[in-house]
């Protein structure tokens, strides 16, 4: 069993309070929200937008929409990262899902 | 009328040539052996998988399975540039669809 203290440290999921956006199935406009008010309310400097495989369409739209449409020129992407995570399937398989973040940060 | 030749200049389709893979709904496989040939038969220093919308993800996986599984080490991801397009769609509404480049080198 993987100590709880190591599971909270590393665990990508805990990040979310950390500036971190995962994208998902929710409706579209519920992120670009999220988005917006860490910059915002939360007066972030850096958010980060993350997403695996097909979800990964939905990230750049979100980045896009957020940084465009939303803080036009208050913030632009900085950086843009994929990866792919390889790991087994409950079938067996050995699967790959590929993984993409995005990072806005204000322009100062 | 746009004259021919900015036409030729400009237009992203043209690059296709140019070590320019743009990804569809073909079989998964056809892209990444696109890939790998520009890099290998046609010994191409880079080339640049592009893609809009919902293919944004099948393009990170085409880069992710070509660098990783078929060209480990000799190749890499220098580059990646998400952009987005607005156009009026034929029922006359606005619609944005964002556009993803990766840009694959060889190791030097």
């Amino acid at each position: 069993m993987i100590p709880l203290s190591t599971t909270t440290q590393f665990d990508d999921r805990s990040k979310m309070n950390d500036n971190s956006i995962f994208i998902g199935g929710k409706p579209f406009m519920n992120y670009v929200t999220g988005v917006v008010m860490q910059f915002t309310t939360k007066n972030a400097d850096d958010v980060i937008i993350k997403a695996r495989g097909k979800f990964i369409s939905r990230a750049v739209d979100v980045a896009e929409v957020a940084a465009k449409r939303f803080l036009d020129n208050a913030v632009a992407i900085k950086d843009i990262k994929v990866d792919s995570e390889g790991f087994r399937s409950n079938e067996g398989r050995d699967v790959r899902v590929s993984t993409i973040e995005i990072t806005l940060s204000k322009n100062r």
